[in-house]
């Protein structure tokens, strides 16, 4: 089976896309990149996911960006917005990592030169996250072929993907997806900015976006049950 | 003055770079990327070449590739190669580190970000560096396409630009160069595999190039002497 790198967050999109790659018949190597995020939670919802979707490696890299700043998901003295309605998550919010995708897919591109795969699968998503410039159809082609240039396997010839197979979905698509393929929402973590007991907050954006989507599809999300 | 993002090793070229941006007249945001390397002398020698040059702020960002593999510059169980000479020098060698320049790009990227500057520095060089895909001009014309899509900068507008100015010079030249604009080297640190008093080995790749490249000028390497 080709292999491919999947970058995991443990989070609703990234555990949809390694079911993907796994129905696609990929072997997966998930990497999961921790960029200075307040919760210990993200990395055990990363384990547990890859596990229980079948992963054949996963590796974990660290990268401390709370160093550059600009962001309340790095920097703890900034606040994580609670309790906003979805037409007021259009623009770049202060939960906005400068770069993020750049560097976690460059850190996929170096984990796929070590490990020999030409596929990188991650879980950006445009529809509910317009306001980010890094979360575009055009964006995830121009990192495509750069990663042509910037490989020995590409320089040779090898054709490199990226693969965003949730980029034109809605949240309530990806939710449907997940299902149709086995994913237990039950054990992923998405929450910006979790309770003392390391359960979902309920009211960040992110936790306003599953919870909705759930709605939508007449269920409660499992995480905050 | 503009502002620009200035990556800096502590080496030659980078040392170098920054002496070019200043004499275009940026104010120098220097960002040092630790990426699993062995040696805290390459730390002191970005310090010391910043405070030299007149960098406006040097931050830090460590992340830790060693994880990754792949590489004797951050595995401590692969041999750094001794004493080579240059014409074997064209392959990509051991100490390739995986999607080095496209991790440290992005996360200057995100500094570029958080500053607000459009502009960034890198001291790539294609002459030396052959066997490196990620060091032609092609993968900084694509690394700039990226940058223009990936940021809120970019797609209000403004004109993203990675500067390579090294990238068609021969070490002499850049040696000539950087000496036409006051760069004291011996303030610089390039070796791979650093004595353990902390100062350069001399037979490393990268204090071979050097030391090569001073000779021909008609001079020693400070480093080495």
């Amino acid at each position: 089976m080709p292999k491919c790198v999947l970058l995991l967050s443990g989070g609703l999109d990234s555990a949809t896309v390694l079911a993907v790659a796994r129905d696609l018949g990929f072997d997966v190597y998930a990497l999961s990149v921790l960029y200075g995020q307040r919760h210990q939670v993200e990395v055990d919802a990363a384990v547990r996911v890859a596990a229980a979707l079948g992963a054949t490696e996963h590796r974990f890299v660290s990268v401390n960006l709370d160093t550059l700043g600009g962001s309340a998901l790095t920097d703890s003295g900034l606040d994580v917005p609670k309790d906003r309605d979805e037409s007021a998550m259009q623009d770049i919010p202060i939960t906005y990592v400068p770069a993020r995708n750049t560097v976690m897919l460059s850190l996929a591109l170096g984990y796929a030169e070590v490990v020999g795969a030409t596929d990188i699968f991650v879980g950006v998503n445009a529809v509910d996250y317009s306001g980010y410039p890094d979360c575009r159809p055009e964006y995830i082609a121009a990192f495509e072929h750069l990663a042509q240039l910037a490989t020995k396997a590409g320089v040779e010839g090898k054709r490199m993907r990226i693969h965003a197979p949730l980029i034109a979905l809605t949240k309530v698509q990806i939710i449907e997806r997940g299902l149709s393929l086995g994913v237990d929402y039950g054990m992923t973590h998405s929450c910006y900015d979790p309770l003392p007991n390391g359960r979902a907050c309920g009211r960040c954006d992110s936790c306003i976006l599953r919870k909705n989507a759930f709605a939508e599809l007449g269920m409660d999300d499992p995480v905050l049950v």
